[in-house]
């Protein structure tokens, strides 16, 4: 993992970012369209949702599924593989949220 | 989470970037000085390096010792924390590391 071409490394950058994290998170509760995620995920712009849905699609992560409607409705959601992931990913978000005000406060002080 | 100004969103944009992770578990294998962490987090640069430490102890995860030697020796090691915090954090690099080649080759298929 500590080899830039390894793959854990290529994976770890795509599902340890910031948004990567995020948008994963939203989808943990199940589908959801674009217009959904850009407002459950406060402060992600248009460009930097769409390059991280790609990214998340192409790990085999996210699932992206169109319907043929006026107007076309397009609906995300985690793949079997992605479930896995935040299955490993939780219980980390969950001490990070338990933890997270006493470490700001660290830093202030 | 989701919103910008929480303490979790903060932590996670330090903890869940790819150079933290990286230099988290080069330290989860115990103490090491700045020249063996650069040696073994490939390809990450020296500001990134500083930049990295200076944000994981602020956040309390890790230690920063100085011993008054010729030439100074400075030696870097989780703290208990951060010891907490890997725990949570392992077994989702462990989920990465075994998946990680198949997603890969789903980036490229």
């Amino acid at each position: 993992m500590f080899t830039p071409a390894c793959p854990s490394r290529v994976v770890l950058d795509h599902v340890m970012s910031k948004w990567g994290v995020l948008v994963l998170l939203a989808l943990s509760d199940g589908t959801a369209r674009w217009g959904e995620l850009r407002r459950t995920v406060e402060g992600i712009s248009e460009k930097m949702l769409a390059s991280t849905l790609r990214t998340l699609e192409r790990d085999g992560l996210v699932d992206r599924t169109s319907y043929p409607e006026v107007p076309p409705r397009v609906e995300y959601a985690l793949t079997e593989r992605g479930r896995e992931l935040m299955q490993h990913m939780l219980p980390l978000m969950q001490w990070i949220a338990e933890n997270a005000t006493e470490m700001v406060g660290a830093t202030e002080g």
